[in-house]
């Protein structure tokens, strides 16, 4: 038996974890034959195991092991109007600036400038695009500029803006980063809906748009889901499925990708409620069902966006972060939104979106608070911390390193792997493959044969097995049918009975 | 206890089901407070259970209880090389016909015509848009032309063609639908894909489409699965998700939608092997699963596709035939398209899609067999031949009908209705309650205390719940903590324990 050592992080952790994804089938380029798509990617035979179980864990917890929730699944495609009352049509844009040389664009929140100050005097103007180092970088070139045009003097540190905040007179001065001359244009709205034609007219009538959040199809079928179940408020109405960003600058693998899934409930509280007593109540539920499905409470923290930040109808958000390996960075967005969406659908649509409220005899339009997370992101948050390199020694003293992924067992691609000892001892074959059928209606598990047994142990561990079930020469030899149960993290191996193993399965996967 | 009598369909059973799917949240039109958006639906709190099932024990019987089948997700945008190698951008089309006054535009094989002869002369055109009787709606057209042409003779029984058989004379004298003069134009071929653009740039370079079937994913990562896992021939790769299409006519409530979701499954095989064989195989697997999750086989029936109609490089193509309320249709396309998508993707990517055969020692491309089905249609088609109204009748001799949505436990949105007898027994509530909250864990449930426990029950047959169980008098006052369970379509109630409860949801529902 091994036994692992404390486990440390690889060097590049982001590179450890793109590799194994692509190696062992979690993630793939889209269209890689094709040379990819940027923004877009597909989940291979690994990857849609695990995202499916986190899905599904998000759906049980959130819709059907409540009494106070129902699921709906709306269009990809809805009426145009939809994105003109939300303030999509006017609004969901990113400030772009184009390069007029090099035809490069950039996100203006994107790109870094500073003037370069020597005695108190501008000369002239550094920029770059955002890197973790963006101050740095720019100290270096205001450096580089000063010996460049060998001016003397001293150099003031760099004070650091970007482009969202160039004044006209900065615009025709600032130096493109891909010229190094002042070639850029003045930032200009760019929407990121993506948009299509409806029916056989290709003209501005037949206009719709992909949706870029599955939340307004909850907004739009609030009235349909009141008057067709029996809610009462508080209640929340949640949805899985595909939107669509035209993000500029796709990055960070599948964090930020331009098609991404979205797991989003919209929870309509009555007017009057407490909604800071809700918002709290949501926060804490999204970060427990985090740490449910295996993400460490170290890489978790909150950040309230500040009151001035926020837009007018909204009365607080608060974002839960989480520790990626390029960053602190946001995961689930928990938002208390007034009634706005409601109010502007009953405006935009001339159908009231309101509640009779039996207490005062009163009717109202319901507040609510929204949690909406990326699937793509918690699966990217799982596979990043959740990979391990670890040094373990075997019983000869020989040392070597193993990767495993500490998926939790409710959301493992495969729960157990079925390993008869040796293949070809016919007894040990057929009762290894007996227990395999049987776990098999149940659990999504693998059988193999092949290789000696710590390769196969190895080849479970870098895919997140929780569980290997050795069938060998005790359980066909000794009493009790027993199999040697081998866990993941801690490498130990205990012997179970079958009734043993479906116990703790049951327990783990829920 | 009430009885069943034998069941009988309603007269209008499409207007049934539609209503029942609207009244009981399994459908709504989507964007319906905007006047909704012609061929797009939402799923309501009953609909996507039931959708979700489906899709769930498509995957755990096509996928993860087989060793020989492995999923994928992949992006509904792919990279429009995509869909120049598979054809798609040249050929995927509908002949569209303009009437040129009135804007109106049809698809040219659902627009109908026949000569008006008379005496073996022909005197004009009549046209008829499809239905059920165009026959005999032309044959009316051709005598009521006669009449008020005021022509004597003897009128020849009509011989309907559609507009894509017209000749470019019969194209000037064929008159509109809509305007009852030759006003159409020929018929100009259609592209059905959605088109949109990725990036800031919105030119030819941009172009891409969304997926019009998910099948090409499977194609395109064909070699990303053959590497990253251990498949070996015979294989199949498959995946579950939305795709779109722009239909001119949607039609058929959700049979006919522009955005639908399709379940698809591409089974690789060696280029010796005798694909007529497997292509028999997949047929019956697909019959028989859709017996497995209820639906009659009287409804169920095969059409094999002409071999002269066939593409060329297809060796055979059958349909599971499907005897929905508006006629008997296709549900499930077993097709076998030889080699040819993987070698259209090899010359237009330049990458080989060859496996290597030990055998021969040779390199080949493999065959394919590909079972493709709309979950949107199955859906129907269970919502629909599950659909009855039955006349009941209860122990005092009072007949009453009622609707009952008989859904197999495996698909059923509901599994199981908690009902204290009463409401205002704090004993029996709290058993009822733990009850619930047991069961909740592992099935979609309902807690039901309002109302008569007739009305209970019908509310829940309505939507399908295949078993209520009743916590009455009996369970807390005698011996064996028993419940009243009540089966839906026999009406029958026994008494059963909370074991032999979980046995048998565990039995039924997998």
């Amino acid at each position: 038996m091994s036994t692992p050592a404390a486990a440390a992080e690889p060097a590049n952790l982001m590179e450890a974890v793109v590799s194994l994804a692509k190696r062992r089938g979690f993630v793939f380029q889209s269209s890689e034959i094709y040379g990819g798509l940027n923004g877009f990617f597909d989940y291979g035979p690994m990857g849609v195991e695990l995202k499916k179980n986190i899905r599904d864990c998000w759906w049980n917890d959130m819709v059907r092991r409540r009494d106070d929730i129902v699921g709906i699944e709306t269009s990809i495609i809805m009426h145009p109007k939809v994105w003109e009352a939300s303030g999509h049509v006017a609004g969901f844009s990113d400030p772009l600036v184009d390069c007029k040389v090099s035809k490069n664009r950039y996100r203006a929140d994107q790109l870094f400038f500073a003037p370069v100050v020597i005695d108190g005097t501008t000369h002239g103007y550094v920029s770059a695009l955002e890197s973790e180092k963006t101050t740095e970088d720019l100290q270096a070139a205001a450096e580089l500029f000063k010996r460049k045009k060998a001016i003397t003097g001293t150099l003031s540190p760099v004070v650091v803006k970007d482009f969202t905040e160039a004044t006209a007179d900065e615009v025709t001065k600032i130096p493109s980063p891909a010229t190094g001359n002042p070639d850029l244009t003045p930032p200009r709205a760019f929407n990121m809906m993506f948009q299509t034609n409806v029916g056989a007219m290709t003209d501005a009538s037949s206009v719709a748009y992909l949706r870029p959040e599955t939340a307004q199809g909850m907004f739009v079928d609030f009235k349909n889901v009141v008057d067709t179940t029996r809610v009462k408020l508080p209640f929340g109405i949640a949805q899985t499925g595909k939107s669509f960003r035209n993000e500029i600058t796709p990055r960070n693998f599948i964090f930020r990708s331009r098609e991404f899934e979205q797991m989003e409930m919209e929870f309509f509280i009555h007017e009057d409620d407490d909604w800071a007593k809700w918002h709290r109540y949501w926060i804490n539920w999204c970060k427990d069902w985090l740490l449910s499905i295996g993400l460490p409470e170290s890489h978790i923290s909150e950040y309230d966006h500040l009151k001035e930040k926020l837009a007018f109808y909204s009365k607080g958000t608060t974002d839960i972060m989480f520790k990626f390996p390029f960053g602190v960075q946001e995961l689930w967005g928990i938002a208390a939104r007034g009634n706005y969406d409601l109010t502007q659908h009953a405006n935009a649509s001339g159908k009231p979106q309101e509640i009779f409220d039996e207490a005062t005899k009163k009717k109202f339009v319901p507040h609510v608070i929204e949690p909406a997370v990326g699937l793509d992101r918690i699966f990217l948050a799982v596979l990043a911390s959740c990979y391990a390199e670890e040094q373990v020694t075997d019983e000869k003293g020989n040392t070597e390193t193993r990767t495993v992924l500490r998926l939790s067992p409710r959301i493992a691609p495969l729960k157990i792997a079925v390993l008869p000892l040796i293949k070809n001892k016919e007894q040990l074959v057929a009762r290894a493959q007996a227990l395999y059928a049987k776990l098999k209606r149940k659990y999504a598990c693998f059988y193999d044969e092949t290789g000696n047994i710590g390769k196969r142990y190895r080849r479970q561990d870098e895919v997140g097995t929780p569980y290997c079930v050795t069938i060998d020469f005790d359980t066909i030899e000794k009493e009790g049918d027993t199999f040697t149960l081998r866990e993941r993290d801690s490498m130990s191996q205990r012997r179970v009975t079958e009734t043993e193993l479906f116990a703790l399965l049951e327990e783990q996967v829920y």
